[in-house]
């Protein structure tokens, strides 16, 4: 099985951190296939960053998704998600989307740990969009500058100290890191924490070899059948020919 | 005081539309300035194409909103409202929420009546990212092929009978016509419905103007604080200025 | 365009001061007609004061709303705003759900900062009579006994205490001054509150004159159409021709 | 124990019916003691003739529960109950809130069946207000012209229909009649229905006793605390004492 | 009036404590019927324990409700209420449940106060499962280790401080504490409690004498209608009888 | 891997169904072991049965689970399911649970459709209990006496309708097939039925599996943590070794 890992923002070294999570947890057979947005910013933290990342990430599986069996979209907050799901047969999961629902199989309450303020509402959102929202005790924050290059050597602790608190305070029962940069951290101190601990990445490796293997057929009605084609312009021919559009 | 008016799709008669009705609507002193995207599809109706709209709403205002005093995002569904609101000083309006939120004055319940089924999710989805579905009566679409660019010449009767339908089944107390195309339509057929009956482009130019005479600070803190600069790529002069980014 | 503000406690002053803020905000040509309730309480606080200024508004409704275009019921909690809407043909707006509708536009979540406990109390069942509190983020009110008639020199530091406090612990991204007789501080301190923040008064003739310009037909079926004449006992002449009643 | 039972229309035929059935129902030894409102309308049925009954209840109260153990609103829709709390220190419920409190114990989601589409809208935003609509299935009305003063003989019949018609399509496992003319139908009919059927008066006074019995301590604090004395104007003497006003 | 108590747990030292509280509040007339659980736990605090404790009330209702008017099981948290409400046509009601109804009518929101915090997730998604959190200000637990034969002389003046912390601190208007065990300190504890207090036996006593004096019919449809006859295995006899079953 | 799977019903034919059904979906390597409730009845369909059926899951995993690296309870409506979380520390799934966190990636709401209409109450309430009803379209079950042994020969057809139903009147865009007698008969149809289509079985496999691989350590605090030793009485040796009572 094939698994299309796209990054939504434009930093390799934050697809490779990732990819190496993803083929971790991958089974004997899954190749992960990495594709990094072609335009954006270092990360994603923002509205406005997050409305050009999901037109980035749909570039990406227009152009990379052809000969893969399910797409990962790997920040969380998963940008372009749903509308992705709506351009392709094959499966597409997020990362957020799959620590969320997983995190309902492990405990009452789940908490969402995170890198800054911006990310926390964003995260907020992301839930409240699933309808994911009522089993969500918290999102924490992060409140100093972070390098997300480097995360997974400093963020560690600062991270671990915000589960304990949410745990404390939130009556959070399970806590995500939340954050495709922070891919790892959560294998680093799970053991520290006295409650089921998930890393987005790892979660949606899972969800996605699970829809591959569930093998559900493609929507032919509904909000995520594929769209009847439109007249368009100023389209990569990649995303163009996905949405099967005409020239306007 | 100038009003941009962002028309999210591509196409210009659309724009044109649009503007005839925003200028109807506007106080005498208001001038009412098109943009129409750079980028995108004939209109926006779901998840692919309102991603799309949302980054070319963006580019338009990073482009065109410098002089103005407010910006109307000219789609029913908003695409970019949130993130434009990152991204300027100055009050940013939806067409969507200005009417759901205006309907919440005059009745109960209201209801949204449009074009396509995939509109009606979009609608859906959209009442509730704004937390305006608990007076939400129902969505209703017409369920025939339909023109766009002739919207008022040949839709104003079925989507008067939908209208009537979500009166008597939905307990609709209020009607909103959904849709940028539908400019005017309203107007048209106001006199035949027994509730009241709202156009998104008129509902949207009174809030444009309330929120210019109210003259509220723009945020310093918050998820609409302007976001921090970010290295980025890819993105068009106008639009990485505005959002202060330095090069990767 | 005429609009009548209607106090809906016996003060004078109160109602003088409110006129005053909504002068300052009204558009041109806009006249501001006051009326002040009959009978009732020095200001309004609980359930039982908030009952009997229902009453009155409608009196004074009927009794003044005749040659007008609009009428504002101007008190914070707006007692008698629905029913006054099911009485007139004009638009009804209050200087609660006028706040609390704006405030969707400029933030993610609003918080309504007001005078006394009692206070608070009702804002929290106003704001969810409206289904306008899935983005309250918190009422929050002073301690210390207040002087309504002297809000505003006595009131304004403290009240920016609280919009502080309810912006860094609340998570709230607007600040609403909740109270009738707080008109005019928003305007004193809003320069230094870090988010927008609104005026119940302000916003309520903004409101009124939107809904004038756009003019929605009144409804002629639904909860606010008018009732049907039925026999009444003890009604003044004017609210019981208003409500075209006949002697029992 | 005395249990004032007020009617909050001025109608004493209804008056009698209701106090009738609640005599029926009362325990030995429970007194019912009547009141009808002083000014208001024939019966009960929209937002402007709720507001006018909340303050005649509220006068009522302040009349006649001087010597009483506790207080019956007894209009279906409850006008002036949550106020009427704040005013006395004996418990005061409705048959409305009382209705609904029981059928939460005998099944999964109740139905209110009634006279008019006027008072479906009323019952729905009680139960809302109340937060027991999680349980409602649906309010249904008769949609034939109604004569209130004869509801006992000429209503039963199509109320019935409407039981079997709300347990058929929305799922109600309990039916309660709603509306104090009702008063005696329930029990009329009750055999011929399916499920568990309530009547609201004799509801209201099982849950009176209740609470009697139960003897809980008025509140010192919180919402429903006696409010402070005020100045006031225009109040009966009556009223303004329960009130402890001074005069302005 | 003769009603069946179940104390869901095996202790018979608090069967005792329970049954003397319900005999206090009953009515003349009224004959409390005790039984205790043949099997389960000391008391019940967890999932696991009132999954058995469910079992457990329908074994001891089906063997001793036989000749009984109505049934209380006894065990905050209401271990096997619904499920025993599908087997007897008489009324069933929990201590639990009873107090939040009851709590409705005094304040605006109400608390739980118990004892440990296991018990306190239980009583959260108590009052959920119920529809009933919508007016739940918090569920607050001791944290200290307790012994529950002994919680009258030992807890209550814990239990006194939690309650004013919570009326301090969640808005709580009426406070109910939560645990069959606690029996009797509510009385002891109220007159220094500045709002309603309300002990679930009583409240249990109350609701169970007022369903009786109703009489609804039990109901023939929907979810509480006796199930339909099934083969089985390994029950009771007293139990398969009840359910009506056959030798699988 | 070793998975436990238990059918909470005592039906063994019922068991091989959902094991043959349960291998050809695991993983190579994943080894199904299962277990059949030791008493209970035919099959699960009202809360009296799932009620009884939670104890009998919670002995047969104290007895069977030793072993194993997860568990899968396997009756649609998951009766014991957080029971047997707290009892464990290998990872426990529900049919039901599993199925709907996966329907959550594959559209925009979901329906399930099942055999009988009490089926369909314990479905509703499953989905509420979890927090997973926000994406739930409709519970729809048909209404004709079933044979639940014979299920995938006779209900295929039928079920079917009923899926084309949910999809045109509920707005569903997936459909889960509710109940473990229906294992495989969502593969017999999918090809069928215009939108993804699951089957509880599967998706738990997939789900324990998942969680297998992910290893989260047991929580140590919270509602699922190993609950306290407690005395007890009358519980299976095994169930009392897995619970740690003492003898009372």
């Amino acid at each position: 099985m094939r698994i299309l890992l796209v990054n939504p923002n434009i930093t390799h070294s934050i697809t490779e951190t990732m990819v190496a999570e993803a083929r971790r947890t991958a089974s004997p057979g899954t190749e992960i296939v990495p594709a990094t947005a072609a335009f954006g910013t270092l990360y994603v933290e923002n509205r406005v960053e997050a409305s050009i990342a999901a037109h980035a990430v749909l570039e990406a599986v227009a152009e990379h998704a052809g000969d893969c069996d399910a797409v990962i979209v790997c920040a969380f907050g998963d940008p372009g998600l749903l509308a992705a799901r709506e351009l392709l047969d094959v499966p597409v999961v997020g990362i957020a989307e799959s620590a969320m629902l997983l995190a309902h199989t492990l405990g009452r309450r789940y908490s969402i740990v995170c890198m800054t303020s911006r990310l926390r509402t964003w995260y907020l959102e992301c839930a409240q969009s699933y309808g994911l929202h009522t089993r969500l005790a918290a999102v924490r924050a992060l409140d100093t500058p972070v390098d997300v290059t480097r995360a997974r050597e400093t963020l560690a602790e600062p991270l671990l100290a915000l589960c304990e608190r949410t745990i404390a305070e939130d009556d959070a029962e399970v806590v995500v890191l939340g954050g495709g940069p922070l891919a790892g951290i959560a294998r680093d101190i799970a053991d520290r924490i006295p409650v089921p601990t998930l890393d987005g990445v790892s979660c949606a490796v899972q969800m996605a070899e699970s829809l591959v293997r569930l093998a559900p057929r493609p929507p032919r009605v509904g909000s995520h059948a594929r769209p009847r084609p439109k007249p368009a312009r100023g389209l990569s021919p990649a995303l163009a020919t996905a949405m099967r559009t005409t020239a306007l």
